[in-house]
């Protein structure tokens, strides 16, 4: 029965669909393998969000990642 | 003052603006109604997931959908 | 399919089993009725949030709470 | 290490990348000063709803909106 | 930087300390291999929920429970 | 009508009382300053995980603090 809620970057890091279903069929696995939940009642869902509204250490994705391929290529 | 997070499909499943109201309005209702809560305070946010997002039984409602089609026309 | 999460305050605002069930019940019948979904998939979890980590106005409800109480006694 | 979801109104009310942008700065400023957390582990996350999907006082944003205005304009 | 929220039925279904670490990290393995996703920057959240506030069918777990031990032992 | 959830560390990291009503109260500000919001609808809902139930990197927090703290002394 249990529900997992997955966030992550959408726009160009978006999954595909074939990744979203290799996702929901992992995850079920682990819930089933280490902690013997039904699999028939287990909820995945997951979340895209764009990476101008997604942060972490204060800046948005969209920063970090312009930062990163900076750093790359200097 | 309760918050309510109502998740459902969305794409070709998704509700009409029409019963978005109806389910904001008769789920508020509940909330006044059971627990005596304030409406004014009450919050209900409906997401619409895409069928490729949601999985149950270890697929997404996309091949389920599917599934459930077949059997039925077969 | 649908998931339907419900934060209420806790603490000596906690719901009662009793009540609680009821808005399961309840909650569960506006799914079924307004957008016609499988109550059998329906999920609805109920969240008991202390006073103090619930905030609105920009205070927590113990504060708001006991401003409300004065107001009655003055 | 904290984790903070910001819901807001999307639509014509949606902020702008610069107000995202801003809004992460400053809630993991507020996260830092006030607990003491470390920024680089801290995420924020914007998730911008419909007004059609955002209900209080069991309506939606949207006839909220329309009667905010009509009543400025009688 | 996937962000990963777990809800799990608590009280005598509740996961132990092992568990909740081999779940995490299980979890955390397959954002990565299925997404190449960071570990670094990955977080899981397990929460557990009380079973008079998980309801499924309309039904509390502590009621489907019973349900199903009765029809086991008749 | 913003709604804002924070999760932070529980146990012997759980804000105090006082932090809660200032990161409430601080978090509220920001929301009105950085997007003109109402801070009478302003909803901030704090969340204290257990540290066995925070994952990053794989592990949970209790693990993480614990080889932070012998990396410390050694």
């Amino acid at each position: 029965m249990p529900y997992v809620n997955i966030k992550v970057t959408g726009g160009s890091e978006a999954p595909s669909a074939e990744q979203k279903a290799e996702l929901i069929r992992e995850v079920t696995d682990v819930l089933v393998r280490v902690l013997g939940k039904n699999p028939a009642t287990t909820t995945v869902i997951i979340e895209e969000i764009p990476m101008d509204n997604w942060g972490m250490g204060g800046e948005t994705t969209t920063v970090r990642r312009r930062k990163a391929a900076a750093q790359k290529t200097s």
